[in-house]
């Protein structure tokens, strides 16, 4: 069974199973304390360029809420797209371990958040009987599969930092994203000086795993506590630190997301020839929003399974993965054309 | 020194200074298992008209965060207007103490929930990645000093409970706006079906005190528990107690509740004579929203002192209480007068 | 009704009462911005002998957690006496809103906590699989009526500062036994170099109302915040700080704790000529533990009423307060008198 | 490198790195709605002999939290072991999440609580001022290596769930438990009727993954919403389940937990031999502690590391794991023949 359901719905890649294979040999230190990880740290500094601090976690989840909860007090509130994930998709698990306020902002056209609509929640500072704004998550790709620029995060950078937030980037799709920008790790996170990076491994091809990179190291004073209290604290952390050697390693990462991304390019140019389909976000990673007609829905989902993103226009997510082939897209224009 | 600022600049009432008096005699029964508590919990269930449960707290917030804490699990949001106090100025108790996710809603011109608005976030039932819609929370009388009749109270009741939702009402001015209807408490509660009621006493001329009061029996359970808990149990319970024996014997929070309402109708027509200023509000309760110059700030708040509700429009919110004279409002107007 | 049930079955002192009255004069600003509020602040720098922060709270639950959760993150842990009142008598509030472990340490027979037991707890410092340990809290009196000298407590704030812990007094009945040491309260606190004192009001005669004063100002930075989130911030402040202005004014506090502790003093030395009767603790407060016969116990407590602190001994507390009279002692005394 | 640090220093079992690859074939629903994951379902409750409930988490610390999370309110108490793990070893992660009192209590010579020590906190019900005491956790096998008898476990649920607790098992090492036993899995979970299990995969052999296993029909309400909001629930579940899979089919645990157990046995005779070590505990599962000569410790720990248990008496203990040999055993004991 393929799909377009989701990049979590594809299975590891090659490479990650490998690494599995040659990491799993002998006894190692455990939590974190082994050689594959403490090898994979350093390998993060050069990649990232800087001397930052890095922490594996299980989930999306838990990386938000670790980063959230480490950049927070209880009485802070956060700043973040009403369509993202920590808003819509992880439970009350954000409020619940970090206590705090999540405002939710209204995004543009293309699912991105502006200085000018951050600044609208940039009030009542000193007042005790508001929770008070410290933190503004940022996704990146965006939940519409657009990618912000260098520049675009600079410009939220500098508002929020000139008002004493810190900046999280939620990136399940970081790598995604960065390969469609064409730059450097580096350039797109330390030359912008967000604070912390929520980087996802799983949708990207490995069997699970996220780090949690911490830029600023007033971040890092106890973040490592609150690893391990979030739950996030793996036994056998070799096998998360391994798959992310293996990611990073001669840009493992970028030839997979650069794929995915090329895919959702041939899909999205292969279903606008249809003209009952309307392709409604710009297409900049591995996601295609397009509105389809209704009836279409069932076989489409037979032969791709997808999900309807907005059920009121029956607009639909499709989403490419490392395993997309060009035969998948084919299949499923084919059968476009059968309901035509 | 008078002001407009809030109901909780005023004072104490007479009644409530003698009943405090009358009851600090002997020694009692600490934490609620006092006489005079046990008195006063059964003139609720009278003045009710139902078998209720009474617990005394200490504050608003407290009595907000002990109602919304005893209808939910950790994984529930709950539903309450944008502009309500708890989504505003209780920092971030509710989440904190809760766990849970707060969506505001939109209310219409009047500052008002409605079915329609309601419905937009009872989506996605039984979804674990969505925190799970459990309570709506309405504020009787609005942030806008406007009153929910008992049929718009019914039809928001009756869409919630059809989706397993309970309703829980913010009622620091409770009385104000049950004095507005015209009605009786048990009228626009008991009957109404609501399920917890936030009953304020210190915006009414109360020292300290307010009453969360439990209609629905379900809620009944454990509450005493997280009474405790939630730090609003009072060491001295009578005194709380004491002082809504006082409110509710005689209706003499009706008395009072009147006046503040009457003298906001008076403020209200007292300053739409002026053609500079634009009551922005049905004045049903004891708040006035007025449009004024921005020029004449200044002056008036040394006559007698007001919040600007909203910076853009020079929006204020003159709020009376039960120690508001028609001699204040010929002060104040008179300061109106000489700027004009 | 009299009783030595607890000294929070007493009303009201007189001077508290006027305090009261005259405090309820026209409008002031809310949640502690009024004047009354302002002057007493700098009474208790005055009394305290140092630029302390002063932070007015409701209950005992409340001081404590406040205090607490202002020197704590959520993966640390505190060390409490297993007698004390936060391990026994505040439900989870403790761990509800600080998220902290609590470990219990024995105290030694008089109730005291020693360094050499807290010692033992101060292991694993930089591990993070162990809930870092960063405060410890006393209490002043013991939960056993004695009272901990100066020096006591200064050798334990020296061994928790060198090991990096905050030190925090719970003193429900600090005027008791700050009476009982004949010291001032600047002798006792700020001298010993405790940072956190949760100053007891509503047991010493006060209607309601306790303080939480930080000596360190370390923890100030965000206390003001955590203090309306801990749904702790009066909305009439006034009636509260009032209180303890007559309070500290003329040592009023010394006048009454002085007259409970002798009260307490004059009913051990009256039960312990009875050879059935034994004082277990030491008498340096206002409290006598004592080992009745069991089969007087009815009697007794219908004459005045008590708690038995430990079942298997039959080990009653009893409680002397503000308004406990040679006459009430003589009362109990007659009726164990009858009963031999 | 091999050590007798902890099992969780070896890496990952033959049968599960080919059921991982097994497993990585095509796509598959995410978060748990595979179909690997629904087999592995109905396989525990074949294994387990009754219709169970089973949720897949990232880590022990994860099994435990969620499974007190679900069956506690925050104003709860939970009783476990004073040497347990969630008492030592999981931060404030128990408190954190779930906002519960954790009472410590002393355990055995083996390290093993009976219902006589349980009976001791069995206090206070209804006591709104004490936090309410709903859960039992028990560590099978325990913190000390030693294995709770069927008879043992039934006698301690019984008073459990005489005073209306639940009882829970942290099964970190619940399989060598079972292996010491020889019974079925079922017979030592459905048949003493606990409520809850954390089984251990990680210790065990697996490269992740423990399960929530939850007996007790009432704690199936809503444990789905807390799995997700714990930050608990895989994307890619599949790859847990297939694991778990292949560890319960033709008892694939059964026969490792048997090799470590066996292979514990040899080490605790063959130091043994040593008139300098002393075995101080019954050696049931696959964990031998032994008191040493301080001075081995250098010598020993270069050959294979481990911890020291208790540094007053330089009690280690010494971990067997799937992948010990009789030739480590042989190695240790010759580095302690050339120490002697």
């Amino acid at each position: 069974m393929k799909s377009f359901a989701s990049d979590n719905y594809a299975g590891v890649l090659p490479e990650m199973m490998e690494a599995l294979q040659k990491a799993n040999v002998g006894h190692a230190r455990s939590y974190g304390a082994d050689e594959i990880t403490e090898r994979t740290k350093k390998l993060f500094c050069e990649v990232f360029g800087a001397d930052i601090d890095v922490y594996f976690v299980f989930n999306g989840t838990g990386a938000n809420v670790l980063s959230i909860s480490n950049a927070t007090q209880s009485y802070n509130s956060v700043l973040c797209a009403d369509i993202s994930h920590i808003y819509n998709d992880e439970s009350a698990a954000p409020e619940t371990f970090t206590g705090c306020r999540f405002f939710p902002l209204a995004t543009n056209e293309n699912g991105k958040l502006t200085p000018e609509v951050v600044k609208t929640r940039l009030i009542r500072k000193g007042d005790m009987h508001y929770a008070q704004t410290k933190l503004l998550s940022l996704t990146q790709s965006t939940e519409y599969g657009t990618v912000y620029t260098s520049d675009e995060i600079k410009a939220l950078v500098d508002m929020a930092h000139a008002h004493d937030l810190y900046v999280h980037v939620d990136g399940s799709r970081f790598f995604n994203a960065t390969a469609s920008l064409g730059c450097s790790l580096k350039e797109i996170t330390t030359d912008t000086h967000i604070d912390m990076l929520s980087l996802g491994g799983t949708k990207s091809g490995m069997m699970f795993g996220e780090a949690v990179v911490v830029f600023n190291k007033e971040l890092s004073r106890y973040i490592a506590y609150k690893h391990k209290q979030s739950m996030q604290l793996a036994s056998k952390t070799r096998f998360i630190a391994a798959q992310f050697e293996a990611m990073l390693t001669n840009d493992t990462w970028r030839k997979h997301a650069q794929h995915a991304n090329a895919m959702a390019q041939l899909l999205a140019s292969s279903i606008s020839k249809f003209p009952q389909v309307r392709v409604t976000k710009p297409v900049q990673a591995n996601g295609v929003f397009a509105e389809l007609p209704r009836e279409w829905n069932e076989l489409l989902q037979q032969s791709h399974f997808f999900y309807i993103w907005k059920e009121a226009t029956n607009e639909a997510r499709l989403m490419c993965s490392f395993d997309t082939t060009p035969d998948d897209i084919t299949t499923f224009t084919s059968v476009m054309s059968s309901l035509k």
